[in-house]
């Protein structure tokens, strides 16, 4: 059940047998000179929509906005601030729990969100922690960054092994050429990999545009196929979905 | 242009001729027992994509979620505290400020958003009206719920009379049934129009359920048909392209 | 009962057979060259204190302070940030709701105000709704606007007409003068009717002193008199009181 | 001047020549079975107004809600939290430094605000000191709690003595049946000097109604008198007007 | 007992008996030419833990950083906003309070800290007091600032007279060289007294750095000694352990 | 240079050759019926004062609470909330980066606190990003968690292999008893090693002790000797000392 196309009985109705539900969170954000701005909340939307159809596990609308601070250098990115984002999380949270959703995953396309979504978790978890009376103390939350599941990894690195990148990868902007053919851009003759570098090489969108100038880190963007994004998005609905109904059932 | 499908270096060429965005925002929520929780988002969104793609206007992907807390007394409503709601907004007129917009419209779809948009303005130009030497004193928000422009709310009264009502509108849910087919649920027989009520009738989730015990107020859906509904997105999504139109020049 | 005239054991005595309660709240803000910057606080308190008087309902003393960033243009504003006001109010609806009040009534002289007061509704609605326990769930708040009212407004248009404007009115100044002859300031032989605007024309205070050179938007002040003020004020008071008292028994 | 009865070009006008304000600040809350609720904003606001009309020095309204949680459990009483009190004057700070003063007297009527005066005039430093550009160097603050300047405590020890006590004192209701004798209360007969106490004793609303059961600290209510209340009134506005002189010649 | 050193079960069974803690707290920030900047966490951390050995009571680690926002025109200083520090301060009461620490005292190092510290009290106070069902009603706190008890006032005038100064002063930089004599630093000739001055002529970190130029206000630095230092220490401590062993009793 | 035994104009002196400083930081929880409260925050700050000695590199004191609410089911946990252990980060930074340090490593001792702690780094680079003009663009950040790196996470394998767990783990049991075996804690014939776990299994405090009964997760504290301790400590001084002079000259 998608919940955007649901009534609220329907939801009423889920809830009599079920608890779990997805909440595909991403970014708005550039991609390099060729990636979408929306690949990061695009790509789990679209895999929590399979996921759902296949399964009957109800998941939400994206929040297509998050915590995309580093990429501010460049047009159009929008980010929340970390802390806004944070009480943007403890609400969805606090409304599914009053409902009754007892496991939230969290599925996720930005790696920046990774560590406010985190902190949301424990910010909720807190509220419980502190008060002895405290309420919802059966609801329990998890972040799947799609790309993360072993057999995900895997299939990424076969397809597109040291090419794939950090940001902007090879494998997600193949994903969104699978999924929306129409807005594939083409990649210029002399558009070479990216320079290298590390999480920790992330700092503030000023420093982000000297290190990474076409705003890409690592990713050979000419290694792109929607075939490729194909095999990535039939291995990572699997396996999420899978890992979804686990902890559903925990 | 479409946020979500653009690459930076369009984004960068848009700004050198343009100032102007759209912003959609909506809310997932109940509507009733025939209508889409995702209603208001999903209209602002599918207009203001009708308008980008008519005048090249560039829009954002829809804020889903927003201020609903009156309707979490239905299962599914995910609602934003109006204080969380205010940060988000604002962070995102800082974002497009930073970027060069200069023009910002909030395409809404859903009334209770209207308070919080106009305060979350207030608390963006608190900043710039608090400080001397204020940055982006040229920037310029503006509010349009989708359903008022005087033309949209005559198309709206011709159809639907008096049986429009106050929430999970016959006309809003008349649009949903144009946009998404699919998803159109049967109205029972005995579904008769539901009580009015007006705006200060709303107060919280519970008071809310016990005066409106389906969810809708004062909205008869026997009414709801595709065509009904295009005729109304016609109506409006030109009228607001002209409105977007004048303020981006201004 | 005023209650900053009260003793604890008269407002005990009061909730044994009352719930309701008026809190006045304005601004402290420019209003023109001739406009007192304490209007808009001075006429709902100074109504609120007549309706008390007549009725026996309780007031509370003014909020002198409110939303008034776009009028930091001019010397003497003092304004809250809208977050910064939300907070206010729901700490005083708190307040209130703790010691058993049960219909609050906010009595506003400012139009400024009118988002942040409804945000803060809902924030502390969203506390309640949040939360499956809730306490307080029965406690309803409302917003009068004190020049709203229809035999209000239709009293406003029948003496000022189309002279009376949108920010320092003709009828807020003469309310002013009715209630503080003392203070009335000459109008120079040649100000002339200040330039129209819409609410949506108002943004921050830097544009807001290009647009309005003088303060005023759309007013004639040389209309105002100490006697078109009371007729005013006592239309006002009648309407508002009985507002309340349908409230209160609501 | 009095701000709320002043128009903007009077400020303007002030600016020219001085740089410093008064902002009478206070609580509504109980002050025992006979003290006014309004007693703590009423005393400074009189104080103030009285300081302006023989001095010239602008004062603006009172802020009439304070930092009184401890005393929630008399009816009646409103209190900010701590933290929105801190909130609200750190903008008024930011409004009157907007405009060009530079020295700002809190003039305080209640003891609980002691403390989140001080530290609102910490976070509006902070904001100053953490960055090396800082605006706003040389707007300074001071907090004057009208009770406890040297000749002014003297006075209402010679008058009132040990009987004053700390909370609902003998000499703050004096000053108030000076002030509005209309709303003068008798004193039962079997009314005792209350329960004595100190700062440490308070604590939540619970605990300090269970400690102070009728909302005294210490006071003996048989010793008011209008005369009293004048001649502390008397000293103290003389002795403020010069420390205010003092501190804005500084 | 001290809490870093302990084990959870040690805690557990401190608690069966015993429902009073010490949190010692201070700041990181300038003392002078010669002063530790650590001065003020180290000493009352001492302290505790020298009261902790003699009594058995409970004490926490220090907490270092305080509110010192006025000194960071030095170098090294450390400060939180006073809205931070306040945040913390209402956590670690709710850590304790939810273990069953029925008395808390803080035992403070740092004058700064007192404003933000009963700020954060009664911060930690009003939400038991917003509520009428509020928990942890028997939960006290008490400040003692090490410097204030009456005999240990008297020590350090009697050793160190006028000189003591106000900031940096003679005897908290004699107890750090009683403390840690291998930090001793030298002072040279020509140091002199430093100027005085009052806490109301502290302000923000420019004006204090021009007031005080070598950080310093009214201390002789050229008095201090170990050996009264620990003078100091001995009957502070002696004292301070008696205040919170009848603290813990009331 | 130890920042608390420091001066400020020896400070001042160390800033004009060097940009670069560590902040200990840690918490005060639970580990298991045998580890120390202090665990978290003794080894960092032990660390940073090590590599401090050798290298001259300056380091804070530790700060001594953290993120830690999903162990506040056992007695003595302190726990700052995610959102107020960002706030203190952030102000940290902010003093830090106002004095001029321009390289500043987080050494932390708690794997509860990586994610506020990535989230505050990009709260502070958000305030940056956000604005063109932005101070303190080159002001860069970096968390090292003591036991991760890779000679020192290699060490913990070969001495403490499987046994070593996931919280209140041998290794960092064992760095305690080699700096403080005063305090080392006898282990019982019948400890067994504890439940493993995730850190996905980490939610709560209610569910971690339903989980996790005596507070360890994974550790076989039978295996811990000062020893071990030692080895330990050594081998990630060294590493982090080489980490911290790489990232000072980046």
């Amino acid at each position: 059940m998608k919940l955007q196309f649901a009534a609220w009985p329907e939801v009423e109705e889920y809830l009599r047998a079920n608890a779990g539900i997805i909440v595909p969170i991403g970014s708005t954000e550039q991609h390099g000179p060729t990636g979408l701005m929306g690949t990061d909340y695009i790509i789990p939307s679209a895999m929590a929509e399979a996921i759902s159809e296949r399964t009957g596990i109800c998941c939400t609308p994206p929040i297509t906005f998050g915590m995309a601070q580093h990429h501010l250098g460049f047009p159009g990115t929008i980010s929340l601030r970390p802390s806004t984002y944070v009480s943007v999380l403890v609400d969805v949270i606090q409304s599914l729990a009053r409902h009754g959703f007892r496991r939230i995953v969290f599925l996720n396309g930005h790696g920046g969100n990774i560590a406010p979504v985190l902190t949301a978790m424990n910010e909720f978890y807190a509220g419980i922690s502190f008060h002895r009376e405290g309420g919802h103390r059966d609801v329990l939350c998890k972040l799947i960054s799609w790309w993360t599941p072993p057999k995900t990894a895997a299939e990424i690195t076969e397809i597109f092994g040291d090419g794939d990148g950090a940001h902007a990868t090879a494998s997600e902007i193949a994903v969104t050429q699978f999924l929306h053919s129409r807005y594939i851009k083409p990649v210029s003759a002399d558009l070479r990999p990216a320079r290298k570098g590390a999480v920790s090489d992330i700092h503030n969108a000023y420093d982000y545009r000297d290190r990474f100038i076409d705003g890409r880190i690592g990713s050979d963007v000419r290694l792109c196929t929607p075939e490729g994004g194909q095999r990535v998005f039939d291995v990572a609905t699997d396996e999420i979905a899978e890992e979804c109904m686990a902890f559903f059932s925990s």
